[in-house]
């Protein structure tokens, strides 16, 4: 599953601010030095011998062997080197891709092309060849990318196919429903965007499921920040997999399938769960590490791959939900982050607790945040403050997103994965339906950023997907309204 | 159906403040005079002959001789009189009433007795006759009450059970449940308040069934405040009836019975539902008086007897909705008059009007709710800017509370009707449940004015029932989660 070998015979990389530092534009040749960006020889070392490397790289001037000569030993390590100024097509024209794959005898299909923007992307696009973005850590990306992320990488390479001209149509449809004009009020407004998504002016929500994502965090290893122990984390996994738990009732009630993945608790409790388990949770994100990137990557693939499975299985409509001591103070450190908002606007209470931890809450919060090192990237973001069942839920997200279908988000920790799948992918953005509003305070803020407004405002404060559970069959009432409502022209004719 | 005499066999009445105006304590015997209530000497003509009459009066000094010579002529209308002085019981002992039965050879439950306060109603009570209400226009009332309002009657004596103590018994229930406290937020105290109603601490929601009333407005037969012909409410009427409409789709969604009800459409349109005509609709309100105070009154036994037919048939949770072209407008009046409230305040664009209409609309509110003579009671204010449907949602409402039943009201209208209940018999006001907050402004208001927060705010201005129907499917989910989580108790065991 994981073997390179499998799936690809080539990897193209993109040069310039995907392996070295991008060179000044004004810098003539003979002056010119190599940066290798970090990890990125780590990378190459990794790789060589396994299957050919190769660079496509866009420049205006360089010949491939001003690029040999001035990478030096390393160039050894490319089978070749494609210079666009030799070529006179420069990327995203497909013609460089395609010629490194003819003078390698590789298929496209058996290639990637790691590449830094939307140029290199679209190349890979046109020559039909698998895309992987390079990054600041290019080592644990590319090892993630290439040979642990292939839902991931499937669902950041697919189609978000969704159709805007839907909502018109939707809104026409609704208003020649037997019924004042835009009654139905925000229901109908949702129909319109569940329209632009299914690509139809009469969307369904059946069969619908809900992803519950459950991990441990090492913040929650004392009192600091929550009350409840550890252990209860495992104890309502397996609540939810007997079907006793909130969401179990809930969702039943609603006709929504549970699907419960373990992405990393703490040992003890056996499990009946699918097991995806990455980590015995996070590390206590005060030491700046929750999780290595590898594992955020990990647990992106997981929550990916648990989207393809349960789409593949017939579901239509994905919520999110997730079960972990201590991921209010997770998800409030990624908004405050993600929304660049102070700690104590989205800082919250959680499951209840005191004001004493309320304030004990908000400093790590604040000083969590206020460790990221400047310009860290969302994965970074993720990685050190986040949860490993936060970045699945992020994962399936995209996932769903991807494959064009409606994603119902929960409460507050279920909108900070989103704020972080729509950082990783902003095409996510429209395929979210806010569920409800969280009691939690950065649920108002993360709902604002992603342009969403809640359906329900019921003070909920139980995570696990019971939100989107009892959203759920509103939606599907609006949209059987929508179906089976009679027209006026019908009852005028 | 209409008929005393298969009902009584006799008529008993207070005398002051229920057939002639209360004389200041301190006049002297022979001082005294008697005035007659207005319409009071019509109804004892027509009542006299058919069964026989009697006085019970609550008395210090007089005696029954007094009484005669005091009342003159009329005194001939009645078989008896009985004045407690000359007892030493007075109401609400059942003494007196018993005595005049005991003289009239009657059995309790084949007497009814008119009265105007509490003692007259504990003393029927304790008697175990029957009770009917006196008020300003006696012969009216009496007429509806005696000869028209049978379920109305039962409602209004009913007991509407129910059992406060159990709010903490579903408090405590939901505290122990896998989750943290209060976690599921206002769905937990709609659960404490069907609890209550239901006297379980596991209240549950089903059978469920919306009763929809469907009545013309006269305000509405020119285009002063909608633009909407009034056809559309009798179209609407058979939309609903063939499962068309949008509360007939939306409670199949919520597996929610759709009753349908017309009290009074204008005659043009085939009817398929089940008739309870009162009139060709309501008079403009701009008259003064959109219908007489019988019309009224029939209307709330209208709505009293369904509430006995579904809750005879099955129905465990009752929702209330309505059509009515205009009704809006007698809405806005209602709240404007039973809350006290500038029309300005509570006058909106119901089904969408202009902004030329909406002025137009407050004005006439505004003027109709002036109109109103000073200490009008709620019978006479429904009567003169109210509907049709109101009435009947608002007898439907206090039958359905009277057989502790919950009431599941729906948009501004209903709530309209449910301040109307309210005002006419207090006890309703723990059955009530608000479905949603409606756009229309006057909706807030009124549900303050009741103490209620509604359950969804989703800019709904429909009616029909529909808001009712979305929220049912929240109160089951509410219920079965209580019903069916695992406890915290049953995890640690």
């Amino acid at each position: 599953m994981y073997d390179l070998e499998s799936r690809f015979d080539a990897v193209l990389f993109d040069l310039g601010n995907t392996l070295v530092a991008q060179a000044d534009p004004g810098v003539p040749i003979d002056e010119l030095t190599v940066t290798w960006l970090p990890g990125a020889e780590a990378a190459l070392d990794a790789l060589h011998g396994r299957v050919p490397l190769a660079i496509v790289s866009n420049t205006t001037t360089l010949t491939a062997a001003d690029i040999a000569r001035l990478l030096g030993p390393m160039a050894d390590r490319f089978a070749t080197i494609v210079a666009t100024a030799e070529l006179g097509e420069h990327k995203p024209s497909p013609v460089p891709v395609r010629v490194a794959l003819e003078r390698l005898g590789v298929r496209p299909e058996r290639a990637l092309l790691v590449g830094d923007n939307d140029s290199d992307r679209a190349a890979a696009l046109a020559a039909g060849v698998h895309f992987a973005w390079s990054g600041p850590d290019l080592h644990e990306r590319i090892t993630a990318q290439l040979l642990h992320a292939e839902a991931l990488e499937r669902a950041l390479d697919g189609a978000f196919p969704h159709d805007p001209a839907m909502a018109d149509a939707a809104r026409t449809r609704l208003d020649g429903l037997a019924k004042p004009a835009g009654s139905l009020g925000r229901l109908e407004d949702a129909v319109c965007r569940l329209a632009v998504i299914e690509r139809t002016p009469t969307p369904m929500v059946d069969p619908a499921a809900v992803a519950v994502f459950v991990a441990d965090h090492g913040i929650a290893a004392d009192d600091s920040v929550t009350p409840w122990p550890q252990v209860v984390t495992a104890i309502m996994r397996e609540t939810i997999a007997g079907g006793r738990a909130a969401v179990s009732v809930l969702a039943r009630e609603a006709q929504v399938y549970v699907d419960v993945t373990d992405v990393g608790t703490l040992p003890g409790v056996p499990s009946t769960v699918r097991d995806a388990r990455i980590a015995d949770g996070t590390a206590d994100l005060r030491s700046g590490q929750a999780m290595t990137r590898l594992q955020a990557l990990q647990a992106l693939e997981v929550g990916a791959a648990t989207a393809e499975r349960l789409i593949a299985g017939g579901t239509r409509t994905l919520a999110v939900g997730e079960v972990g001591m201590g991921n209010t103070t997770a998800a409030a450190a990624l908004i405050a982050a993600l929304c660049d908002a102070p700690a104590a606007t989205v800082t919250g209470r959680g499951a209840g607790i005191d004001d004493a931890t309320l304030a004990r809450k908000t400093v790590i919060v604040a000083e969590a945040v206020a460790a990221l090192p400047d310009g860290a990237d969302v994965i970074e973001v993720l990685a050190r403050v986040g949860g490993l069942e936060i970045a699945a839920m992020a994962g399936c997200i995209i996932g769903a997103a991807s494959l064009g279908i409606p994603v119902i988000l929960d409460g507050v920790i279920t909108q900070a994965a989103a704020l972080v799948a729509v950082a990783l992918e902003p095409r996510t953005a429209p395929f979210l339906i806010a569920a409800h509003s969280s009691a939690e305070p950065g649920s108002q803020i993360a709902l604002q950023h992603l342009g969403l407004r809640a359906l329900l405002d019921l003070s909920l404060r139980l995570g696990e997907g019971t939100g989107a559970a009892l959203a759920i069959p509103l939606l599907r009432a609006a949209c059987a309204a929508t179906r089976d409502m009679a027209t006026i022209a019908e009852l005028l004719a």
